[in-house]
């Protein structure tokens, strides 16, 4: 039997009290609504359909390239309304499984249970148990433990009051079932919709069996609705996927202070010290170690590097054996070879350094092709942007550079060349001599520093 | 009725271990006191007198200002003496509330209830729901729900130790009856102290009826005694300020790693990352992302502004889309028009920068006024301090500062003007031209760089 | 009677995925053997012998230098064969205690207590509370309070399963007793392992007394087996810490981001904002503040001095009354006299500083001697090493270094000597004079600034 997923994804959220609809939101840098077709997905099925109806240009917009068919609700008239806007392109002999474009933590082991449950002739609902399960429809079982009705929590008597396990809104049935119950519902009821639930009650009366999955985790089946639901999924969110990587191996001083926002692939004996921010996607070699307070996008970074704290790495390859930060930051196209290093207040920006080379202190080096064993001063600034283009720097193996000169590029300093400190260097340096441009130093004996005439402070 | 409050503040804090009283420990950085005060106002009361004692310079020239009575207690013999100091300049017929100067997260609305319980007969107290309520003492309700005592832990049967509901020591009653009962409080127990419970039985005897209202959470009802109190106070202190913030629309990444120690208004769809802390007034526009580990004080930024990772801003104001750091410093009096850009490692400090404008690497201006769309290069420094004295810097519109310059203030870039880098510019520099100070470049061929006589790092 | 204790430290720990042995996981920066050792060595024993296995080169290496016997177990045949290795060098007349080098944070007054169990003839258990005790063997006590089996959870009645006091393999024994209980085991079961916990069937055959002493909290019985458990007991490690050191007064924003690895002392009134990450011996004097995001490690720092948000000091010594930072790096062998003052952007090695010197932007100061009152600009960059060796700057009392000055060392800036904005100084300053090097500033009426081709930003 081919299984067809239905994802409600038309509601507004307001809520939220955004400009962006609810299903965008963001959860760890992804919206919502891409984390239930990607969990959708995991069960390969014949096809996923998203109703969508509020925002519908900024959810096409956004993720109009996902391979699902986009059923546009015009007017939102409820859950069952919502469904048969999808019902019509699903064969008779398919199961529907009917997900919430905001209820973004479903695991797909849970949705495969399920579907399981459904077979070829049940309704099967999620529950869920809950602590506190006030205000929500609680789920009857029979002797045999298949559930015989949801008992609303203003219909409930004192003994079912106590029922922990809810339902979720999550069903999956078969598709001849679903278009006929749709088909009898009415919206005769005082908010003039159509609910899915009412489903359940036909299927009872049809004699369909009713048989319920239950979630592994409250998180799986929280619904987002303002911005305080966000925030507790995104924290559970990123403690799942703290907890995998730690069953991998990865040591995190702190998982309750790390954010990752992407994907992460991390080596043996890897170290992430407290709150990293991980973005796009970052592979860490063996041995690698991140300081506290970094931020760290779209990098490779080879084994035994150490980046040390306060660091932004961005779109960037790095080395074995490297050394970064503290304060380093590093911009996109920045490659280091092995065992370079990159001390503190240094920029880099679209650089190449080599082998063993080093910027260790107060520079910005852009756009510049530098090669092993090259000592960069302090202060130095390659001067990459004459105010309409932007110029390369080339230095050769071997060469050191003095503390605050500045490289105005185009220019090249040949292999083993010396420059002398403070210099500006304007044309090319040759190998093996020093190169300088510098003022002579005088003394002015009578000169008067100027006094204060009280005491101020900087 | 008319209604009087009295905060007890006059206590020592001794477990603090601190030079400063307990009730000017700071809790999102006002006192403790300022708190309970603020939600003593939110009543609008008749007056609110504060019984104060230990520090009492200190809490004077601290919180002085406050618009209460002060009823000093030389000496501390109880909370029953505390309120006595107080109770002669309340009239007979209003109605006291009792607060104390360490219980600082209690709402105004859960006064307001128990101002209203009081009625005009009945002795109020306030109570709280405890998990684990050994040690406190447990309220006994009647038939009637009505409070028929309190019993002390040490004097409860088996049965009332299962009592959850506590005594929080939060009372309201009348000024006749209040009077009364103190005048007839005795010392006569092991601490020698004038205890206000004590007015409980007096109540009961008197037949004054005795009810009770619920706090809503046992934060409010906390009392602090140490800096372990004091540090949960504040997480709850926090967590509170970031619901309501969210609750609003604000998208906060982590609420548990969120300070606000002031106040924020935030626009719509903005955005803070993890770890900042906002101090003093902050007001951010719509779509504003501020990055993780930042810090803002008393600052304001515009609509669609970013402040990147890393950055501090202390009394400035930023215009919209502006960009900011990551590694940005923005010091006070700076001043920053539309699409202007400070970059990392940037300090500025009393600054206007123009529109469109940027000074992206590594740089310090200060005491400056720039124009529009000037281009300030990594590495430039204003001269501002001759050692006695700040001067100005001003820069024209479209003036280009190339790399590492230095601009010896006071000193004028005219509009369209270039600085070539590395030039120390003690003058004016011309309109549309090109102004530099350069030694001629020259390389030594036959220069030898010193040697190592063994491998040597920095 | 004489106290032997035998810490059990041969594992794998297969399930943490990493190249060093389970018990050399850091936690808190140290290895989680040592921390079961430094509990042992609190109750005064008279040996201390630690079998060791897995990794056993790598354990030595680490932690060699520990005051315990070593008995390397060859091969791990189970808990019992582990104590087996050590059990020859004990005495009859001693009590054995013993503890397992993954279960790091147990206390050495709960020890105490189970010693003192143990008697002179009992076989004392450590047992533990837990809400869930599924799994565990419970404890079963008889009407005397006394233990009287232990049931493994397959054999548990419904009945027995509700007991939620666990064993936790923790036992103390009377050496005697023990050397016959295990020279008595078997390894016929299923794993083919010598148990240790077989001895307590033993105890209760041989009519010996079974009691149990419970521990204060589950924290103190975790056993370490992946990186999840880790970084749990890390946080627990953490908290406890911070706990300590806030009733001793100390002021912490948020004790859940505070992380000390290794020792704080910290005077009256010094409070510390959030993320603080605190390593090696680190001393705080009074009204110390350390702002949010630093990084202390081994170093000393005076009373009312500020340190700023996001600084990074290792190995100095800061006097009192002096501010640093934001985003300042003190590197190894910084002392700054009191009031002394180093600003954002300043990275500091190997230096002196006088009372009341200032270095507050953009600067790198490198093994330097600089005198009391001295002024260093923005920008001022040592030249200390000429690419094989390092060289001393020194800078008398009352000295102004400009902006952007470059002291080419070996070199000295005599007192009271002012050197003008982008120098590059080769040379010795005179006393009281301006020095300074300095190119002539010239306009190029006639030059035309490169244009663009297109729009492009840096």
């Amino acid at each position: 039997m081919s299984l067809h997923i239905v994802v409600l994804a038309a509601g507004k959220g307001k809520r939220m009290n955004s400009a962006l609809p609810k299903v965008l939101q963001p959860l760890g840098d992804r919206p919502l609504l891409k984390h239930v077709v990607e969990s959708a997905q995991a069960l390969d099925p014949a096809r996923i359909h998203v109703v969508y109806g509020h925002g519908a240009e900024q959810v096409q917009s956004a993720l109009g390239y996902l391979d699902v068919d986009w059923d546009f609700q015009a007017q939102q008239l409820g859950t069952g309304h919502a469904v048969m806007q999808a019902i019509d392109a699903v064969p008779d002999d398919a199961r529907v499984l009917v997900l919430y474009g905001d209820v973004p933590l479903i695991r797909p082991g849970t949705l495969s249970h399920l579907v399981e449950a459904a077979g070829t002739d049940n309704l099967a609902l999620l529950t869920v148990l809950l602590d506190d399960p006030a205000g929500y429809g609680r789920i009857k079982r029979g002797d045999d433990n298949r559930v015989v009705g949801i008992v609303e929590d203003k219909d409930a008597s004192a003994d079912e009051r106590h029922i922990r396990e809810v339902n979720t809104g999550l069903m999956c049935a078969q598709a001849r079932h679903l278009r006929d119950w749709l088909s009898r519902l009415t919206n005769d009821n005082t908010q003039g919709e159509y609910y899915l639930t009412d489903c359940i009650a036909m299927a009872a009366a049809d004699g369909v069996p009713v048989v319920a999955g239950q979630a592994g985790s409250v998180a799986e089946t929280q619904g987002i609705n303002d911005k305080r639901d966000l925030a507790c999924a995104e924290r559970m969110l990123q403690r799942r996927q703290a907890d995998t990587l730690m069953a991998a191996g990865l040591t995190l001083r702190d998982p309750e202070r790390f954010d990752l926002r992407g994907t992460l692939h991390a080596g043996r004996d890897t170290r992430i010290d407290i709150d990293a921010v991980i973005e796009g996607e970052v592979v860490l070699g063996d041995n690698v170690h991140i300081g506290p307070y970094c931020v760290l996008r779209n990098c490779t970074i080879g084994d035994h590097t150490q980046v040390l704290s306060h660091t932004v790495i961005e779109h960037a390859e790095i080395g074995a054996r490297c050394q970064i930060g503290p304060f380093a930051r590093l911009r996109p196209d920045t490659r280091l070879a092995d065992r370079a290093k990159i001390g503190n207040f240094v920029e880099t920006k679209k650089i190449t350094l080599g082998q063993g080379s080093k910027v260790n202190h107060l520079s910005y080096v852009g756009d510049a092709e530098i090669g092993a064993n090259v000592n960069v001063g302090a202060g130095v600034i390659t001067c990459n942007y004459d105010g309409a283009h932007k110029h390369l720097t080339t230095i050769g193996d071997d060469a050191f550079i003095g503390s605050d000169v500045q490289l105005v590029a185009p220019v090249a300093v040949a292999a083993g060349a010396t420059i002398g400190a403070g210099s500006t260097i304007t044309k090319d340096a040759p190998a093996q001599q020093l190169t300088l441009s510098r003022a002579r130093q005088v003394s002015l004996p009578g000169w008067q520093r100027p006094t204060k005439d009280s005491p101020e402070h900087e």
